[in-house]
């Protein structure tokens, strides 16, 4: 790895369920190299190792590193991160890594990174008042109030998964019932499949899945799935864009805001038209209706995380 | 009206759906001279003439006024008042008031109005994170996010009354279904009491209505029918309670916020019990539990109205 210190260069690191993805980003925002392994099962230790391995395969040295993490950030900190595994305890990421790295080291949630690569270069660019709704294995959130991040006392804002849309309602992987992410987070959404399946009906959900080669109905599948007009697939998707509406209606209530940015794999997948479709479907719960309002998905897809978090690690640098 | 300009004095109006009240507010948030009037109902010239006549007989000329009133404001403007009669225009308040009392006049949201008299005085000084929910005959919200109030894009943020809790659930006054206002609010609560006693159900409600010499089931009213243990009075104030808490629980996982005040003429009438109430039945829902968070009643009462009025005349003396 050349020394470049000073390029201008940052490394933004995106850590996933599955994978963990590095890239170099330079001061235009753009991505000018790349780096990917298997987010490692062994716990914080192994995750930090490989983050530290990938950014040293880059082919400059940063001068800064931003991570986003699929948890609960506050003060440098992750607090709770529910979807890595054998991770329990607290772990004061900026610190571990930027020893072992020798650089200066940003951390924050995964969503709010994604939406500060959009806010910075996508799609949220300059907008005051922006709500972000990353749609995935879960359901994350991220909130841009009066042009700044909002992540509320402690870190824990943003969490638009667990606003409750039928108390009451299904059983959401956070043990409580009702909430948006039961009906349109895809694990939740797999395992209503899967249950109707055993029930007796018919859908293609789990060929295509097989066909495709992967363990679980990724986005991928769903896409394929809605294509071939599959029903039970259309009738769980549905019933997803409606709790999305009834759910982002309310925050629009609570919040009276400019622009909502559908991101995350589905929204890779199915582009532009489920963010017009959340639209309507968040339209008749809105009680102040602005015009100006819009619905857009995310313009830099997978790379809003890696952009967003080198942002972070920009930022940073700029405190310093 | 004897003259004191720079006397530090500045009046603060509370415009409700029944009384207009009025008072004069010294530098330490003390209400020092007041004045009321019944809400008139023939549009809002009627309406900013009693406002007139009411600041005209303080026993002291302010230096400014400010005016809470239920509806949406922007920049000075009331873009629309529900629950006053008559009321179809848009009206900028600031400058026809201003013009008739030769004053400058700042204008605000009743419960934003109400939540800054705590802000300013009350329960929720120098609180970073903070939502206000005003139980009244409808629900209102208002928002402290990151130290400052939070109206959203254009005005219209706060309105937990609008979240909704149960997706297809009971109609609200605003034509929607399942919002927490439709079973939380006094109005929606006292239909459903209707109903109820329609259908053959007991209730003391409307005995106890007439026995206090009231219209409406007010809040008093509901003091003594749940004080005298009766039944549907019980059941419709339990469910209450337990949709605020779905609807304070979804927000809290939105906002991450540190307190909770309750406003408004039942959080008067029951007091602490009723915070506490509230906060047990939001717990369940919050994904992020905080152990510093709290939720009180306003500590001034019917006066956080005023007290804040007056505040925001006063932030707008400070600005000239």
């Amino acid at each position: 790895m050349k020394q470049h210190r000073g390029s201008g260069l940052v490394a933004g690191v995106d850590v996933g369920g599955t994978n963990i993805e590095v890239g170099l980003v330079n001061a235009d925002h753009e991505v000018v190299d790349r780096a990917k392994a298997s987010t490692p099962t062994e716990g914080p230790d192994a995750v930090l190792s490989t983050i530290a391995d990938l950014v040293g395969s880059l082919e400059h040295r940063p001068a800064a590193v931003g991570v986003g993490i699929p948890g609960v950030v506050h003060d440098g900190e992750v607090l709770t991160v529910p979807n890595l595994e054998n991770w329990h305890e607290r772990v004061a990421i900026d610190d571990d890594l930027g020893d072992r790295l020798d650089l200066p080291v940003a951390l924050g949630n995964d969503v709010n990174v994604g939406l500060r690569g959009e806010w910075r270069a996508g799609a949220a660019r300059d907008v005051a008042n922006v709500l972000g709704v990353w749609l995935g294995t879960g359901i994350g959130g991220a909130l841009i109030l009066d042009g700044a991040f909002f992540s509320g006392s402690r870190g824990a804002a943003g969490e638009i998964g667990h606003v409750v849309v039928r108390e009451g309602g299904a059983l959401c992987g956070c043990g409580r019932r009702g909430c948006v992410e039961a009906y349109a987070g895809r694990r939740s959404m797999e395992t209503t499949a899967q249950a109707m399946v055993d029930a007796g009906r018919e859908t293609r959900l789990f060929e295509i899945r097989d066909e495709v080669g992967k363990t679980k109905v990724t986005s991928k599948v769903w896409k394929k799935a809605l294509d071939s007009g599959d029903d039970l697939a259309t009738s769980l998707f549905d019933t997803a864009v409606e709790t999305l509406g009834v759910a982002i209606g309310s925050t629009l209530n609570l919040l009276d805001l400019d622009l909502v940015v559908i991101g995350g794999g589905l929204a890779e997948k199915l582009g532009g038209a489920l963010a017009d479709r959340i639209a309507d479907a968040a339209a008749p719960w809105v009680l102040q209706p602005n015009p100006d309002r819009e619905f857009v998905v995310s313009a830099l897809g997978d790379d809003a995380g890696i952009v967003g978090a080198a942002d972070l690690g920009r930022a940073l640098l700029a405190q310093r």
